[in-house]
């Protein structure tokens, strides 16, 4: 197993070799080049996976515009977790920004590996929890933020995006124009 | 203990008599009458609980102005639990708005409880994901649904809603005038 999955797995539990290999054998990695699809729209969401290499957004389709909501970076785990959860169809696109791997897990394999390794039961309720602060703050900014301050939380929290990340998207992200987020980006200079 | 909270936690796993009995050890009930507060903005956020009766809304409270992000109904779970996981303080209000009760943990207790009773990591998990599940979908609904879409989908899950909580709070649910209500109302009856 890759050790940056090691380490984030490290976070939460401690995991034998053992237990590691067993894991390990369920994973597969995927590769993708920049523009490629982890999930588009009505795609089924039968795998979790974890950002090895690269980034990528994640959006809905609205009357032909993209809504860009958030981006998946290295290190963070990506799934449309509701849609794999109830096994309903995916409702916004998840693609990949740059050439990027993810290393998947299907759902039957993580369901059975619950069994095996109760333990697992551990990290997964520790990942969700970590998701569902994640979205929460996210909902929560929505409407007790202003962009600007929105902005300057991305840019706290990910301090390199605006080098890989179009402006158009951050914009897009934040709810506004891009003139505006120009405007923000001056005031901030 | 209560047989509300029995079925809740039996629809996610199944516990002996023995093991019911340890968890329930843990529990407190609290009793709030009309208008009083489960969670106050600033507050920490040390319990988690399970409405046995009543009904609660959660809050924003903004330049003085309640903007109601959402309902806890009799047999849901209740919490901050983002502020409950992290140990932060609440930036949002949740108040009975009938004479309630809720069972409670607290933090402390479920965590040693985890100890004792692995098995509840697997419940927790499945709370956890039931809720991320909720939160997502409203988080995705704001995005992609009109305010029509929302009242509908609201009323279809708690078709008794309009009977118990007043129009402007469902107005200000649903990001809407209660005039704008009216007009939605008034073309679906």
């Amino acid at each position: 197993m890759k050790e940056n999955i090691k380490n984030a797995f490290s976070e939460y539990i401690k995991l034998t070799e053992t237990e590691l290999l067993i894991l390990s054998e369920s994973l597969i990695t995927k590769h993708y080049k920049k523009g490629e699809y982890f999930i588009k729209e009505k795609d089924f969401c039968d795998y979790v996976g974890f950002v090895d290499k690269g980034l990528f957004n994640f959006f809905y389709l609205i009357d032909g515009v993209e809504h860009i909501r958030g981006f998946f970076f290295m290190n963070d785990f990506i799934s449309n977790y509701p849609c794999f959860l109830l096994g309903n169809k995916s409702k916004f696109y998840i693609r990949a920004l740059e050439n990027s791997s993810i290393t998947l897990i299907h759902k039957k394999d993580l369901f059975l590996l619950y069994k095996q390794l109760p333990k697992l039961q551990e990290l997964s309720r520790s990942i969700v929890e970590k998701l569902y602060i994640e979205i929460s703050e996210k909902y929560e900014s929505f409407f007790i933020k202003t962009a600007e301050e929105r902005y300057l939380e991305l840019i706290n929290s990910e301090p390199d995006i605006l080098k890989i990340v179009p402006q158009y998207m951050i914009a897009s992200y934040l709810g506004i124009t891009p003139e505006g987020l120009s405007r923000i980006k001056k005031r901030k200079s």
